[in-house]
Formats: C-alpha cells, structure tokens, sequence
C-alpha cells in the first residue's frame, strides 16, 4: 500500500527495520547516535555550530510550533500571521490559546503570501515582535518565499518563526542567512521521509537562552531543552523519546545524503509533475495554476459528477494499491495526493493509472463537462 | 542485549514487528483500530464507556502529565503533591510552570504517602481543588494506596489526578471506583510493554467537558481531544500520531490479554524478588525493605568500594548482555534495576549472574563491609 498523502509517507523498507530494536534513551552509546542525528539535521538547515542548536521534541509538528510560540513570543506579545491556508489558522489557534496574540493577515487561497504586505502590517504596528510563516502550506500546496518575507522583517527589526513542516528534507533551508530566524521547525515524517513521533526545531542558541522562562510550559520550554542538552553533552532528551523513531530518522538521514537534497526535491517536483498533467488527462482541474504548484502537495477539483464522493473515491483508490487523505483543506470540494516520500516516477504512474481506474469504477465519465464549467466560473 | 531499565522495556518480538508498516492515520480503517486500542485501554482502566474515556497523546508520561493539570486544574489553582520522590517533584515542576499553584507534602523517602497526612493538608487549606499522586514511585520503587488517598480526597470534596505511568498495566487499577478521579494518565512503554512516544489519559468525559477553554494549551487540552475524538466517531488524533507505536501497543495488549494483569503484576514481582535476594548474594543492600519494595524497579546501594563509579557498573554490565541507568533518583549513591517488561526468571537469574561478574570484573570484592556500615549508619 504507497500513501499517497502529504505525511506521514511511504517510508523505504530500510528505514522501518531501524524501528526493530528495544533501546535505553540515556544510555552513552544511544546519546552519541543522538548527537550525530541532531548534527545532521543542523547541517541540512544550514545552522552554524554553536550560533544554532537542533533540538528535538517529542510528539507532532504542532507540539514544535505551540514550543516555539510560547518560548519566543512573550504573553500578550503580538505574532503576524499570514494566513496562507490551514496550517496558519492551527500556528494561530496555537499562539491564541497559549495567550498570545495574533495579528492575521490574509493571504488568497491562490497566492502567495506578500512580502510587501507583511512589511506594509509590520509597518503599521511596532508592536508586533515576531511573523510566523507557513513555508510549504499543505492545505494550499503552495511554496511561500519566506526568505523575501524574511528580509522584510529583518528589515524593521522583527523576528521570525518558520514552519518548515512540509517543507524539510525537500526544500532549501539556510538558517545561517536568516539572522531574524528565532526558529525553524519541522518534523520527522515528511520530506525527511522517517517515521512521524518526532518533531525538531533548529533554534538561535543566543536568543533561546534570553527567552528562558517565557514558555509557561516545561513540556515545551525550548530553552529548557537547550539547557538540558549543553548540561547532559550530546542533547539528550529531558524526557522519555520515541527512541525506534529517532533511529528510523538516523536511517532516513543516511538516506537523503545518498540521493542529496536538491535530487530529492527533483524528484517530488518530477512526481507532481506527473500526477498534475495525469490527473489532467483524466479531465480533472489542479486547483492552482502550474507556476504556483508546489512539489509537495497537490489538490485536484472534485469533478462535478452526482456520483462523486470523497470517501468514495478514497475507497476506490484502495484496491488499487493507493491511500489518499479522506478531508481536504481547500475552500472548494477537492482531493489532495502527497507528491512526497519513496515513491519516484514507476509509483506515480501507476497512481494517474489507479486514479482513472477509481473514476471508471464510480462511473464518473463525464468529467470533463464539469471541469470547465468550474474553469469558467 | 536486555534493558534493566524502568522502562522503556525489553519488548517481546510481535511488538517491535508490528512497527513495521506505513500508516495513513486518518484512513478509516485504521482509526476503526485506533477506536479498539482505545477501547481496550479504557476496560483495563476499568472504565465506564461513556462516564470514562481513554485519550492518547503523542509524546511521553510528563506531556500526559501537564496536560491533566492543565485540563483540570485552572490557573492560580491548587494542587497538593505528596513528595513521594522524584517524579512527584517533576508533576510539581509541570504544574508550576504552568502557572498552577503547588501545594508540597513531604513524603519520607522510605514510606508510603500517609493518606491521614492527606487528609490533614486538605482539611488545613479548603482552597485546594486536587492531589496529584504518583502510583508507583520509578525514582524509590515504592508503590503507594492511591485509592486510600483518593478515599480522603473525596471526603473532603476534593478531585485527584493519578500518575500511573510505572503502574498501569500490572498494578490493579479501577477508576470506576475512584470517583473523585479527573485523570489517570500513563504510557505505553512501561508495564504495558509497548515502545515509547505514546501516552494515554483515562478521564471522566463530565469533568473533561466542563474543564474546557481551561487548559491554555490547544497541543495540551485534554477537553479539546475529548471533543474531538467524539466528532470523529473513533477518536482520532488532531494532529499526526506515531501511528507505529499504536500498533505496537495494540500488538504489546493482545500479549497483556493473553498473559492477564494479574499474572503480569505476579511475574514482575518473581523478577523484582529474584534480583533482591540476587544482589544480597553478592553482598549488596536493597534501599528498601523488602515489604515495602515495590514490583516495578529496585534501587540497590552502592558498594562502598573505592572501584565503584555508577558508569563503571553500567560499562561492566553491557558486555553480559544487560543495560541498566546510568543515573539514580535516591537520595544515596544507588543504582537502578528494572524488573518490567518482556522478561522472566530465566533473564533475572541471568542479571543477578552479570552483575556479580560485573561487580568482579570492577575488583569490587570486599561488599558485606561496606553494606554493614551502612545499614549501621
């Protein structure tokens, strides 16, 4: 079965077997194995030794991001968010719960998030501290320039929070030319293609340390975790790790160096590719413009068919060897597929085939009518 | 090589294979086998479906931890904590930095939490809305009578949250006969023999609901997962689960059913027997007494031996096939032995053998003096 969703991801056979052992968490020899993984992940952020720390964090990505808010943001501090799709409005649910307050600013389901726009909201209150960005939203599939976005906030001497959850692995990341970064985080299971259960966040190793005590959290206090790491050596976790899914990450790790980053999102752009233009070829509409597509998500238009269902098609898929998502996130009824993990050019072929195959079996044939009646209007 | 450690524990071989899978976590197949975990944690809970529910958590016993104080008790709130060791002082440190105020009553570091003693705190301040009681003490091995201290707490009005984590699944537990009980939260890496980066809260669904809006934590909120669970019909997770662990831990309670509770709790209490009388062989002491010597984990003095060092113990262990901590949580020098997990006689007759090579192999040799002046001291 290839899941075809937008994470957790096919994972290679490789990576789940370094799921196969029983592990002591504190013990010396793991704690230097921990060590290696949060270097590595360190370097592929582009962070600088000592200047930067990765930190890892139990749990999902919205565990990394509720960390980073409450660690970098003070109560009652103002953080901007665009609001580039679904996972901006969690960032936002997130910081309001933990007592901080959002400033939103739209951002159309078909655009990219403006950096003039940011720097126009920042402009307009010096009491904003920091903007959150969505960098690859999944609601969306759209990539975010959040290096321009970035500047502009640099630029009035505000900070950043960036949510590379779909982004990391995959896309370019370079922590060092962002000095406005007070984080990045991302998790385990998408484009690092490991194992979900585990979240990172590479952080400013100075300005961690001067938000101390600002978390009302120790679950998720990020400068306790930073303590905890220098003190203990290598960064130990403070409390019990999912420990199999750091190995599975190790695996996954060995993995990325291999084919290179820049190769994999090649290959994620080359599977979107050919799911766009196959589902195209069904009679089906992208719902974003090719120049906007990103490589790690693609949303497709429900046809406008009386035998359509979103469970339905999901269910159909099935059989033929595919799991897709059974929700969309669009403001229009679509399906979504994960253009991300171990799957390459072979899998993403038999996909547009198993898709036409799920249409036939629902007797949707008249998809083409219905896609450019949606196109028109 | 076998984990001596409180958890997480060696674990049986269907347990680590049931990793081996890619999981869409919002596939209706699998949530209908997520509702079955569910479920199954709640009968063993002894809960009540409908006035219980069983909640998981991504992450580890101290999130399951700060979220039911978060859940349950409100801000400025306060919750007495019996001092009974180590992880009390850490619910103490989560509840304190979540802005609730800890109310301390020091346990001795060799006895049970006093339920009279309990008592008298509550009756002494009226504004004390919770206790917060560790089962079973990882730090001392103690196991304290959570159900006499939750008999005071309810005569008196007040609600109790129940640290289960070195407990559940071996140690009888029966919240419907705990009704002053808002939470009883544990993982599924310790006596439920599972792999860690999962934990669970078994609640009482009334006082969840009206705790709502209290948590000031959307990853922490206990009544937000409620909610949310009982919107999706099997009580999916919000946010992407370790899927991977789920299984294993629906793979560690079939081997639970099969082997029973009761027969669980017999044999860790055969393991923790073995390795007492063991390590007495070898002219060591047990910190405590043997009839208040809980079945879960053993702390054993340290020999008074210029060639002890803890992590020289733990080096000299490791090449006879076992790993202990390299750490203690007694007020004396100690080390640690686990007596969970998927292991018996035949391991712990093997473990008493290691540690006397061990302790040979260090040159430690002159024990029974060193012991005999500290049980005169």
């Amino acid at each position: 079965m290839i899941l075809l969703i937008p994470g957790p991801v096919t994972t290679h056979p490789e990576v789940k077997a370094a799921l196969l052992q029983d592990i002591a968490p504190w013990d010396n020899d793991w704690g230097h194995r921990l060590a290696v993984v949060r270097q590595r992940l360190l370097a592929l952020a582009g962070g600088v030794s000592g200047r930067h720390a990765a930190l890892l964090l139990q749990g999902c990505g919205h565990f990394a991001a509720e960390a980073a808010v409450r660690t970098f943001v003070p109560r009652g501090g103002k953080v901007l968010v665009p609001i580039t799709g679904n996972y901006a409005e969690r960032f936002a649910r997130l910081a309001h719960e933990a007592g901080r307050t959002v400033v939103r600013l739209s951002v159309g389901p078909k655009e990219r998030a403006s950096p003039a726009a940011v720097a126009r909201a920042l402009a307009a209150d010096p009491t904003i501290g920091h903007v959150a960005m969505v960098y690859s939203e999944t609601s969306s599939g759209i990539v975010h320039d959040i290096a321009a976005i970035g500047r502009e906030a640099a630029a009035l001497g505000r900070r950043t929070l960036v949510d590379a959850v779909s982004a990391f692995g995959a896309l370019p990341l370079d922590i060092a030319a962002m000095p406005e970064a007070d984080a990045v985080f991302f998790t385990s299971n998408k484009c690092l293609e490991g194992m979900p259960g585990l979240s990172a966040i590479v952080v400013d190793t100075a300005r961690t340390a001067a938000c101390a005590a600002q978390a009302e959290s120790w679950s998720l206090d990020l400068a306790d975790i930073l303590r905890h790491g220098q003190t203990s050596g290598w960064g130990s976790f403070r409390f019990t790790p999912p420990a199999q899914v750091v190995e599975a990450l190790a695996a996954a790790l060995d993995r990325l160096d291999s084919e290179s980053r820049p190769a994999r999102l090649a290959r994620y752009e080359a599977n979107m590719r050919t799911l766009y233009h196959g589902v195209q070829r069904h009679g089906l509409t992208p719902c974003l413009p090719e120049a906007i597509q990103g490589p790690i998500v693609l949303n497709v238009h429900a046809p406008e068919h009386a035998n359509w269902t979103l469970q339905g098609f999901v269910d159909a898929l099935k059989p033929e060897g595919f799991v897709i998502s059974n929700f969309h996130n669009t403001p229009w009824p679509s399906f979504r597929l994960g253009c991300i993990g171990a799957i390459g050019k072979s899998e993403m072929e038999q996909a547009v085939t198993a898709i036409g195959r799920a249409l036939d079996r629902m007797g949707i044939v008249q998809r083409q009518a219905g896609t450019a009646q949606r196109q028109a209007a």
